[in-house]
């Protein structure tokens, strides 16, 4: 069974995915770049911004792991854009550029609707109205048999879990306190039932724990 | 400068500190043993129970330092026992038996007077109905220049945090997810602001994080 994947969402120590007061100059939140700054010293973290060079290790294991055997993802409105409320245009295509480092269909959740479009490199934008377990089906069923990665942000990663649809769940944990932002493990309603741990192991600047679904 | 120091505090990847439903059959709450399994597989955690045997390696160096250069102990009432309210007596005289690992003044935070009584091997409990930095003075005082452990619960180190009164914060995270609980790193205004990463090291099973006070 292809199965519903997350990798590498960052988490500082006091649990937050992203800094507060996201907008579109902290996509991540104020002080939210410090959960992944351990990407940008790996090889494939360099490479995902077409650069070179960059360390091998655990980091970069976890990192190369993310790509294999997907073949299509979900994320979030937040995680596309900036913009909350109706479309206004359709200028914003996504914070990646004119080539996005997905290379295959992609179904952002959100509440208006609007048409697909398709990007340099294979990778192509769907927008989903109609929920989580909708945009699930559009997905299993664009990636024809491969596996489905779950991106961001936090709220959406929540929905999945809440709803018992997250197969494999890594989470990095980066030894930072942000103080406030978005949490990852909140409004779980006493928490992800049925995930038991697989794997944890830690390089000098990141805690990595695997989870995986057994119920 | 003598410190406040807060050693091994053990928090799960989703942030609780202890488990739901503390009562006197569960005083870290419903799976919350699990947080501290860690603790007595390692020498010093055996020792700590009376044992021998256990492994050596980074879990038990961290334990090893909480006791180096500490004179005296300041813990919240619900890590002193699982009573609240008033003492309607004194014959709870905390979960360690007649001879407390201490071995030292421990100064419990209550609103609720109650005499100082010793134990064997050392151990005072005194109660302080003045709050969090009247305890304080007093264990500094006690310890006579040798440094101040701050034990638990999380409300408790919440509240020095908050106070800014923390000079040495080790947090044990424990890969497990209890779902819900109390969380350490919450109700703290944004946070523990001026506290620095100096170190942090994992083991098979523990991620340890230690932060100190810059400001």
């Amino acid at each position: 069974m292809p199965k519903l994947r997350v990798h590498n969402f960052a988490m500082s120590l006091d649990g937050y995915a992203a800094g507060p007061h996201q907008d579109i100059n902290h996509p991540l939140g104020v002080g939210g770049e410090r959960l992944h700054e351990w990407v940008f010293s790996t090889a494939a973290g360099r490479r995902m911004v077409g650069g070179d060079g960059g360390l091998s290790g655990i980091d970069n294991d976890f990192l190369e792991r993310a790509d294999h055997g997907i073949g299509a993802t979900i994320m979030g409105r937040n995680m596309f854009g900036p913009i909350r409320g109706p479309w206004t245009n359709e200028k914003w295509k996504g914070w990646w550029g004119e080539n996005p480092p997905y290379h295959h269909p992609v179904f952002v959740l959100t509440r208006y609707p609007r048409a697909p479009f398709s990007m340099e490199g294979g990778t192509t934008f769907n927008f989903v109205t109609e929920g989580i377990e909708a945009a699930l089906d559009q997905a299993m069923d664009a990636a024809a048999g491969a596996d489905v990665r779950l991106g961001g942000g936090a709220a959406t990663v929540q929905a999945y879990l809440r709803a018992g649809l997250v197969d494999h769940l890594h989470v990095a944990m980066v030894p930072i306190l942000l103080g406030s932002g978005e949490r990852l493990f909140d409004h779980l309603d006493g928490g992800p039932a049925g995930m038991a741990l697989v794997e944890f192991a830690a390089s000098d600047g990141v805690a990595h724990a695997v989870f995986e679904r057994t119920a």
